[in-house]
């Protein structure tokens, strides 16, 4: 599969917003509200680069021309903390199974290296998202602990959340 | 000791400010950058409740009408998450060790469960912060789990940092 993977500009929200809308939705990955209007979420997910904030990013991944896969990447932590990465991924759901979310949180991995950050934070891993756990664990990354019930699955109820934690 | 805890208002912004200007600048407790400005600072520590966050707030401890000690209250994650709240206390340095973070602990999580918080996460007590983490155990809070180096300790270096939670 051709897949191209690059920083997100301006043009790139409509299509990041047709695959945000639809996981968020669901209410079973992500805690953002799932009626979140388009511009709370265009606010909460484009980070582009800046004086101010140097090391943040919005990236997308391009199947045939077309947005199937997106992350950001940006600081855990202001100040003493800024040593530690956070990102964020979503995958187009009729994309899910073919490796995007792989090749994405490997070059996000690479480009948190390439920003000198010493390690990356995941806040908030659902733990019933078996894939993503999965994912995660299988490029480095280990469970610091488990936050019990925070996550209100929109079918599951109260479900556990994991931090997750690798060095880079 | 005569201690009065009351909601912050915007008047009460020069007098938490003495106290968060030293406790950042001493780079040991917060990640805040040390050299913060007054404007970041104050869009970061004062959260008054409004119409679309109607449970947050910002609390003052005064001591012979003095501010002594301050902390937030606000949802930990937005949506799916909002029923977990989350805190953030600053005490005067030369306040220490007079029991009024316990007193302003106490409050805080009284009123996490007026608004019907389920459980409080605090997503980092540096771990050298001896006093702090020895203060959230006694009041219910446990360690979810520790990032490893996460904070850079002005004096000590990279310091472990703790997650802790309790239920409310």
């Amino acid at each position: 599969m051709d897949a191209t993977i690059r920083q997100a500009t301006d043009m790139d929200w409509p299509g990041i917003w047709r695959i945000f809308r639809r996981v968020v939705a669901s209410g079973d990955t992500f805690s953002y509200p799932p009626d979140i209007t388009e511009v709370a979420a265009k606010q909460l997910w484009m980070m582009p680069k800046s004086a101010e904030n140097p090391r943040q990013a919005t990236y997308v991944v391009l199947t045939d021309g077309v947005i199937a896969a997106t992350a950001f990447l940006k600081p855990n932590a202001p100040g003493l903390g800024d040593h530690v990465a956070n990102a964020g991924f979503m995958v187009d759901p009729d994309q899910g199974g073919r490796g995007l979310g792989r090749r994405l949180a490997e070059h996000i991995l690479a480009e948190a290296r390439r920003m000198n950050f010493a390690a990356m934070q995941f806040n908030y891993v659902v733990s019933s998202n078996a894939r993503a756990v999965h994912l995660w664990q299988s490029v480095g990354f280990r469970i610091i602990g488990t936050l019990p019930g925070a996550f209100r699955h929109a079918t599951r109820g109260p479900t556990d959340v994991h931090v997750m934690w690798r060095e880079l």
